[in-house]
Order: C-alpha cells, then sequence, then structure tokens
C-alpha cells in the first residue's frame, strides 16, 4: 500500500467506521443495562446547541461518503436521515462501509488535483482535491467520530482510547 | 503542493494548530469575562477519568511535533509539560508550530515505507509510515484537538465548527 487519495480516504474512514460501530455496541450494551428510556442516549447533545448524538453518527457517515464520492467523481448513496435507534445508526454505518469497500483506487488516480465544489446552505465552497482533504474532509470525519465518542465517556459509556483506535 | 507524508502532516497539523490557538484565545476571553478562578478550565474534564483539558492540549502538540519528528527521522523538541495557564498553552501549540515550520518536504522523502518503533508505556508499536499515519498519528491528534473543543463548548465558552475549521 503506498500513499494516495484512496489511501487518505477510503482506507482511513473504513477502520474508523467499523471502530464507530464497535462503539455503538457498547453504548447498546450500556443503554440494556441501564434500562435507559429509547431515545435518550440517542438525542444526547454536549451543549444544548450543538448537534445529537444521531447527527453526529450520520455526519460521520456522510463526510466519508460524500468525501470519497466527490473526489473519486462518482455519486455517494444518498440516505434519508430517518435513523431512529442505536441499531439503525449501526447499520447506517455499515452500508456507508459497504459503499466505500465498492471504491476502488484506480478511481482516485488524479483526485489530489480535482476540483471540488461543495455547495452548502449558505455558500459554496470550491477548492482543489488535496486542500479538500486536508481542510475539510479529514478535520469534519475526525470531530463527528470523535464527539460521538466524547458524548458517550461523558455519559459514563465504558468506551477507551483503545476502542476509538481500534485495537492499534 | 501534491499529496505527500508532509502535506498530510506538518500541513495538516499547523492549520489546525493555528486553529486551536484562535479556540484557546476564546476560552481565555471566556475565562475573563465570567471571572473564572485561575486553573478551573484548564482542569476541565468530561469524564472523571479522561485526561484533564491542559493534557489534551499537550497531547494534541505531542502527536503533531513526535509524529512530524519519527516520519521525517528527525529529534522532536521536549517539552515539560508544566504548563499552568491558558497563556502558557498558546506558548506551547505555538512553539510546536514554529518546530513543524522547520521541517521540509524533502525530510519526509520515503516517510510512507520508514519503519516506525514507537515506545508505549506498556507495549511497543512497530509499524511502516504509512499505517502509522492512518492508524495512529491522525486519529490521535485530531481525538485531542477534538475534545479540546467538546470540553469548551461543553462549558459555554462561544466557539463554533468555523472555529475548529479555521474558516474554510
Amino acid at each position: 500500500m503506498s500513499l494516495s487519495m484512496h489511501a487518505m480516504t477510503v482506507e482511513q474512514f473504513v477502520p474508523m467506521l467499523k471502530n464507530l460501530n464497535r462503539i455503538l455496541e457498547k453504548a447498546e450494551a450500556f443503554v440494556a443495562a441501564k434500562k435507559i428510556e429509547a431515545g435518550v442516549l440517542e438525542g444526547l447533545r454536549l451543549a444544548p446547541d450543538m448537534l445529537s448524538f444521531t447527527r453526529q453518527v450520520q455526519l460521520a457517515s456522510d463526510f466519508a461518503k460524500n468525501s470519497a464520492a466527490r473526489l473519486a467523481g462518482v455519486e455517494p448513496p444518498k440516505f434519508e436521515d430517518n435513523e431512529k435507534t442505536l441499531e439503525d445508526l449501526k447499520a447506517r454505518v455499515s452500508k456507508t462501509i459497504d459503499w466505500l469497500d465498492t471504491l476502488t483506487p484506480a478511481q482516485f488516480a488524479g483526485a489530489e488535483t480535482r476540483h471540488i465544489v461543495l455547495p452548502l446552505r449558505t455558500r459554496t465552497i470550491e477548492m482543489d482535491g488535496l486542500p479538500f482533504l486536508q481542510k475539510w474532509v479529514l478535520p469534519n470525519f475526525f470531530f463527528h467520530v470523535t464527539t460521538v465518542y466524547a458524548l458517550l465517556r461523558h455519559v459514563g459509556v465504558e468506551v477507551g482510547k483503545q476502542d476509538f483506535l481500534g485495537g492499534v
């Protein structure tokens, strides 16, 4: 394996999303053990004006699939953001992994200089593939995975850094 | 600029550390406005068995400088971890940036296949440069920067995603 835009996206996202799913499994075990009401953990926020736990997981999925798609020049699958339970969220992450696994290194040839146009709600970001990866993709992806972990740690779920790193 | 181990380390860390310092400035303004006792914010933890705010900042610095050093085959500066105040922490981050800026892309030639030996407290990690970057360096670096942000958001400091991303 050598350094490539595929290595920095698909090969980076897939293991982290697998780690995320193992963290979600620990969250499920916590909810079962503590008999926590359905929807409570899914609705947690670190601050009232931050996004909920569910949205953080959905965004980790979105940044992974949408970023890889843009860099590979293909259409990502669209998910409906209708997940209600931890089980649903794990399935969302698994679907994301399965789709990322269909992408090949060859599809990322030239991705570092591909012109990326990213329409946001209030503006459009335009930059080449490499700065897009550095300034947008990796910071956002890791932000949401870490925030999921932080929320669970904050409420006492027994997850540790090794779960986040996947047992390196 | 092209994709390289320098691009994925130095060029990734320096802007994020600059964002971190702007976030620390906002924390200072919050502490001043709310007349928060010295050391309180620096000692915050998201969970009692997580590391403190101060350690999270120090570790963001450590993962940046130590990882870049290992991949470039040079010795990183050693910092004493004696920071007490937000001002100290900002200086620590600035020193880290200044040192990272001395590294050149040429020093990272062949870094993706460089054999990395990383002694930890209880074991030693050994892997080539690219998997080291993917499995250890980037997840750990972003973990600590995001956790600093999460801690500040959690206690009400007015930082937003744009501060984390550096106004992309």
